[in-house]
Formats: C-alpha cells, structure tokens, sequence
C-alpha cells in the first residue's frame, strides 16, 4: 500500500488553535492525530489508495457534528465523512487532508415504529444490524450490499447502496423517507416528511441519497420497513456459457416473475468464492461458465413453487445444467455466503479495479461480450459477477502482474472504452458503488457539460466553500 | 369564475415581434393569442382560480420548445407549462401572464421495450392511454391518479402524483428512470440512465420530479414498468365510525398483507359518488359512517384468497359491517367508478379547497378526528376520502354558503391548524398534488428558512432568470 499524503495547496492546514477548539468539541479522547488513526481512516476497500487526513473527530450527536462545520466552515478545512469504511469508490477517502469526521458513535436505532413501519436511526448503525433489529419485529428492511457486515447505513446512503433484493425491492434511495443532515456550514436541516408519499417542494431526500457526502451530512434517517416475507426458495443453476446465462435474466421477468434475488457470477467468481469460503453445497462441473442464484420470496410457498416451476421452463431455453435446489437454511446461507463474498476472494488473489457497470438487463450479454473483448485487446483480465436481475455488473479488472504503465494508463483506457459500450445501451457507469474518487475521470461519458455544471451548481448551493469530501463526483 | 389578469409588473409585455419570433418557431398555427384560447389555458381545477396568459404556444418536439425557451430567456418572458390542465394546486396557471407552453402535441409513445420492461413516451401522452397501451403487451404502469383519464403524464411527473396503487408500487417518481428536459435557457439535458440502477452523480431525475414545471420542462420520459398482475379481488368494506375504519387501515399491514389498493371514503363521499356515477353495486346502509374499498393483486389466485381471509378478520376486530366482495369485472369497475369520481361529485356539490394531508398511515384517525374538530371551531365543512394505506387522506373544505370573508381568512387559518397537526406526527401538506400555487402560503409550517433557501437557490441554478412557472413552490 503506498502512502500518499493528503495535503494539497487549496487548503490551509489545521492549526494547533483550530485542533484544540476541535478537541473542546468532542473531548480529547474523541479528536486522533496520532499516526495509526490518520492511517486507518486513510484508505478504505478502493484498490490499494491511501491519503492521510491530518486529523479524525468522533462526535456523539448532532450539535457536535454541526459545532465541527461551524468550526470548519469558518477556517476552510476540507471535512470527508467516514463511515464502515467499505467503500469501493473510494468516496471516504480524504484527498485533501483535512479532517475526517467519523460517525461510528452515531451506533443507535432510535426508533423501530412498528404501527407505521418505519424506523429511525443513526447513521453509523451496521447495515446487517439494523436489518437483524427490524427482523426481530417481523419487518424488512430489504437493501443488503454485500459489504452489510461492514458498511454503516448512512455509508449506504451516501452511495444509494443496493444490493441483491434489488432486483425486487429497489435500492436504498427506495426506502429512505426522510434525513436529518448537518450542512457545511452547521445549519441543520431534514430534507423531506416521515410519509409514504410526498409532493411538498423539491426532493431533497433524493438529491442527499447518493451525494456520497459532498453536500451534507446525514445524522439522523427515517427509513419504510415492510413484513418480512416468511418463505423463500433458492436456486443455483449451472450454464454453459456466460451469455447464454445473461440471456436468461430477462426471460424470466417477460416469464412474469420477478424474482427476489437474480444473481449472475463468472466461472472464476465461484471457483474462487468456494476457495474463499472453503465450502460448497453443490460440485461446480467442469463444463460450466457461469451460474445464476436465483431467489424468490413471499409469504406463500405455493406461488414461490409456481415460480420456480415457470423459471426452471425458461432455464431450460438457455442452455442450463441441472438446478440446484437449496431445501434448508444452512444450504440457503452457504450459497449466499459464496456470492457475497466473491469481492473478497478477487481481492484475496489481486489487487483490481471494481468497475460498476449497470445496463438495461436484456443488453447484460452484449456488456459482458464487450468487457471480454475489451480485456483482450488493452491486455487486461477481468472477473464478472453481479446483481443480473438490475443489469449491474460488477466488473473486475484484476492487476495480476501488469506494469505501473499498464495498470495506470493502460487499463483506464480500455475501461473507458466499456463505459462507452455502457453509455450505448442505456446504461451509466456507477449502479450502487457511486462515482467517489476512482470513477470521476468517466464521468464525461455519460453526463454532457452542461449537466456537470447543473451539478457543480447544486454542490456550491450546499457547499459554496467546497470543503465536504473535495474531490469527489463534482 | 372570477377572471384575473395574469399580468404583473415583475415581466415587460410580450412585445409583438417576439410573438411573431414565436409564431415563427412553431407556424402560425401553433400560437395562440385569442380569448377562448387564454381563457382555455386560464384555469386548471384548482377552485375557481382563472390567469389570463398573453399567448398561448404548442411546440411539436424538443427542438421547437428549446427555440422557444432561448427567445423567453433573451426576452424574460414568464413561461407555464400546461399537461392535460387537471391540477388541483394550481400549478399550471400562468400567475404573471406570459406564455403558456401547451404540451399536448406531444402526445406519442416512442417506445415500448418489452425486453426491458421499460416505456419511452413523450409527455403529453394521456395517463390512461400510456397504461391502456402497455397492458396490451402484458405490462403494467402502476401510478394512475383519479385525473387519469385527463392528465397527462408530464403533468403526473411534474406533480409526482400518486392514486390508488401507490400503496404497494410506489408513486410516479419510483417510475421514473430517465428524463429529457429543456431548462429555462434552452439547453437540452438528459437527467439519469435507463437503468433500475444509479449511483452515478447527483440524482437529477428526482429533482425534477415534483418540481413541478418550476426547474426545466420534460420532453421525453423513459418509464419503468412490470408484469400487469393477473389476477385481483376487490371488497367494499362498511364501517360505524370514521375512525374505526381509519384504524383498521394500520392493522391489515400489520397482519402481513400489503393490498394493491386501500381506500377510505367517509359517508358524504361516497352518497355524492353514487348519486354522481348513477349506480352501486351495493346499497349503502343508513347506518354505516365510513367505508374502506380494499384491493389486492397478483399472479396466484389463491394467494389473493388467503389474502383476503388475513384481511376480513382483522377487519372483525374494528367493527366493520358486512363485507361485500366484487366477484366479477363489472362490479370492480363500477366500485373504482364510485371512488375515482368523488372528487367530480363533490366538485358538483360546492366549490371547494383540496387539502392533500399525508401523516404516517396509523396516524390517520388522530388526523380525521382534527380535521373535523377544526371544521367545527373555524366553521367550514369538509368531505374526506382518499388513500388511507398511504396515509394520505383528501380534506375537500366545501365552500356552500360561505361568506367571502370565511372562505378567504377563516378557512385558510382552519388549514393552517390543519396541516400543524399534520406536522406533528411527521406528515406533510402534499401528499400528491403538490404545492402550486394555493399551498405556497402553508410551506412555512414544513420548512425551515434554512430548507426553504436551499429550495430557492436550486431553482436558481437551473433558473436564474426566475422565468420558468413564477410564483410556484419557491
């Protein structure tokens, strides 16, 4: 990992003053400088980049957070939120130094309203936590990025996470009601209502969702809940090749099922995830490409096998192997785990590149045909997998043994010749990781100047001195 | 209906050679200038509210509307946008006089993507139509507030409408992935990707929708869709009080089931709907206060059954009367008749104010029995009904024999400790229909100067001049 630091010219450094009206704020033992903090709040899971920030603060609350801006936004300091630190994009990272505001302490589920089925939060609760909490109810709350673990759910938010329920449930701008956020400069504002529906002014709510911290910071979340649906059916299904695999996505949802998980992974994404996690319910064969998992969900097993029975007749038009039906929870979970931690086990065998590609689902075979052509010609491996039923696939391009030139010129070269296949189909460059630092160099592909201004605008409305996450997206 | 100039002082009159500049852009044909044609374009259905535009234009695609905005911008000419004209905020009357844009020759579906399940349209393409045409192909477009047979779907966007469906799919704005807009100077952007997906930049689709006409206009659409469900039941459900049938509303989601429609009709709106449609399947009981009509959906019939079964005996618990279940086609149709026309019914009955209340749904009794305590204290009597599995209820304040001076202080002060109770338990003053123009005075009960700045500064961006629906939200 190399060390870059942070600091650049367009900020002035902290001051000895400045930290100690920080340190006032939150109490000593909440304000790091010390040289093993700045460097774990430095990087996050985006390829192997690290920027020192030249201080960390821990508020508990809100009044703190706000008290931080005021102080920062009269001395221009650069400010970038972190939250689980799981982030691909590398949207924590602190470029310009500055401080990095943690908000592990904001680890309270406020509220679990279970007559209205929302529930209020903080935002550095553990995504799986929150949703382990509300289960215990019997609610749902459906987006689980693979990072769940790990990832805070105001992490989530800052990026609109997504996830494998996606496909059914939406993503988590679909299920965020209503933020409490600190903006730059301290005022507190929420951005919308705790209602279903809402037609009062402009959707702050949204624009917040996915700013990946550049325009305020979320402290408190309002987010809808549903009944958590009882039964569920699992499936892995073997293909011969990866596009016959692609192609079948669609045809199931023209089938008229919409399953709660449709997931797509390369011959290498499994062969390396059940070396990852050491085990397998079902032998991966030789002659197989790729899978699917599929999964679907209700509270009626009877249509759930109705389902099934209409999937496994459109399987069979696409070349599929036998299916693997998951009978038991253990089974379920051991399937799941090999999915979810696919990124783990690319990242076990080489530093890469995420790419975040998300097209319109029946255009997933020409996407992947694109990406292995593409590798072929700059010279560069990938491994595919992803949320099929959203057309997201996540492409990793792996470093293995290519030169700096390669890895620095090279590859960026034929990424951008992807996202242009991408752009070509309807489809843009970021489907739930966000654009952070990493993906901003792309983002001409898919946005004209005139609306990379709009953007820049609404930051300066937000932010007019461009101290939150400089850098980033804008 | 009391006619009011629209012309203020804030605008120069539109000079004669720039609406021969105008004519020019789109053929004589196309502009406007005569009294029916601005009397026409005067009113929505907002009250009895008439503004008289100066002219009157009707572009037939994007550049000619692009055209027209660059000789607005130049000649800062206050320009409305005008759908199908079924707004009941106001927000499609010309305040400061001007141009109306009228969209109605954009009245063609591009592409329907069965792949994808995804529709391109262009905005003035009727609702009723857009959903009539996709079911065609087996594909379902869920949002279809009450004016669908009129509205169009730019307007539905513009006002993020809501009906009857949105409490199991979503509103208009969970529909949107991709919008063409022209902004105020001309310049034409896109705002997202044709993806289920994005996390790419700051999200512009949904600062659009609800923006209603005040940001940029929308020329093209690309609307999500899903498989049209096969299969629905449909009760109406008699209740002894008001209340009891509020309360019941909280507890079916409780019990597990998510209906695809639930709607709650106080006695004086559905007499006045059946005296209006002619006909019901059922007589209503002299006794009975309120009614619930509750819908579910789907693929499997049985589910739906089952459905219903959770749904009937939870109803036992709130005092409901005596179930009356819709066994064929007709008697549904005739059912949704009687609750898609109360608004005309009571629109025959008395002139009235839409209050378009949204609180957290089991706040919906809290909110009716207010409604009617105020009514009592400021005089005024209102009819509710609306989307009670939302919590979204329509308060129509009758005006009857009202004074001008009650209809113009004392009820608008009613409202007012209306939507402050609605506030209180975390609801918000639209639900659906917007701000517009008749709500702008209550915006200061849900918005803090701090929220309401950030508001005025983002239109601002997209519209420096201020000319794009003056007077409107912001």
């Amino acid at each position: 990992m190399s060390t870059i630091p942070g600091k650049s010219n367009a900020f002035p450094p902290i001051s000895a003053s400045t930290l100690a009206e920080l340190s006032s704020i939150v109490s000593e033992t909440y304000l790091l400088t010390d040289e093993t903090a700045l460097r774990e709040h430095g990087h996050d899971e985006t390829e192997d980049l690290l920027y020192l920030p030249e201080a960390v603060v821990v508020p508990a609350n809100t009044e703190e957070v706000s008290a931080i801006m005021r102080v920062c936004f009269r001395e221009n300091i650069p400010v970038t939120i972190r939250g689980g630190g799981s982030g691909l994009a590398g949207g924590a990272l602190p470029v310009q130094g500055g401080l990095v505001i943690s908000m592990k302490r904001f680890d309270q589920i406020l509220l679990i309203d279970e007559r209205n089925f929302q529930v209020t939060t903080q935002p550095g609760v553990i995504t799986e936590v929150l949703q382990n909490t509300v289960k215990e109810k019997g609610l749902f709350y459906p987006p689980d990025p693979s990072s769940r673990g790990l990832s805070f759910i105001g992490g989530n938010i800052s990026t609109n996470a997504g996830g494998p329920k996606a496909v059914k449930y939406g993503v988590v701008k679909d299920h965020v009601l209503n933020l409490e956020v600190v903006l730059p400069n301290g005022e507190v504002i929420w951005t919308g209502s705790n209602t279903l529906k809402n037609s009062t002014g402009y959707n702050l709510t949204q624009l917040i969702v996915g700013s990946e911290g550049t325009l305020g910071i979320v402290t408190k979340i309002v987010l809808k809940l549903q009944p958590y649906p009882t039964q569920s059916l699992l499936m892995l299904v073997p293909f011969r090749s990866a596009e016959s695999a692609c192609a079948a996505v669609a045809a199931i949802f023209q089938a008229g099922v919409t399953p709660s998980g449709l997931e797509f992974m390369e011959r290498n994404a499994i062969d390396w995830a059940v070396r990852y996690v050491g085990e397998t319910p079902v032998p991966i064969r030789e002659e197989d490409a790729a899978h699917l998992l599929i999964e679907v969900d209700g509270f009626h097993l009877d249509s759930l096998y109705a389902d099934c029975e209409t999937i496994t007749s459109v399987l069979a038009q696409y070349d599929a192997g036998e299916v693997f039906f998951a009978d038991d929870d253990a089974t379920k979970t051991t399937l799941w785990k090999l999915r979810r931690n696919v990124a783990h086990a690319v990242k076990r065998n080489s530093i890469y590149k995420e790419e975040d590609t998300v097209v319109p689902r029946a255009e997933l075979p020409f996407l992947l045909k694109k990406v292995k052509e593409t590798g072929a010609q700059y010279g560069f491996e990938s491994v595919c997998y992803g949320h099929a039923g959203d057309g997201n696939l996540h492409v990793n391009i792996l470093r293995g043994n290519l030169s700096d030139e390669d890895w620095n010129v090279s590859v960026p070269q034929g990424i951008r010749e992807i996202f242009k296949y991408v752009k070509s189909v309807g489809g843009t460059i970021s489907g739930e990781h966000g654009i952070g630092l990493v993906q901003r160099q792309y983002l001409d592909i898919v946005f004209s100047e005139t609306e990379m201004e709009l953007m820049r605008q609404i930051k300066k409305v937000f932010d007019p001195k461009g101290i939150l996450n400089p850098n980033k997206i804008v």
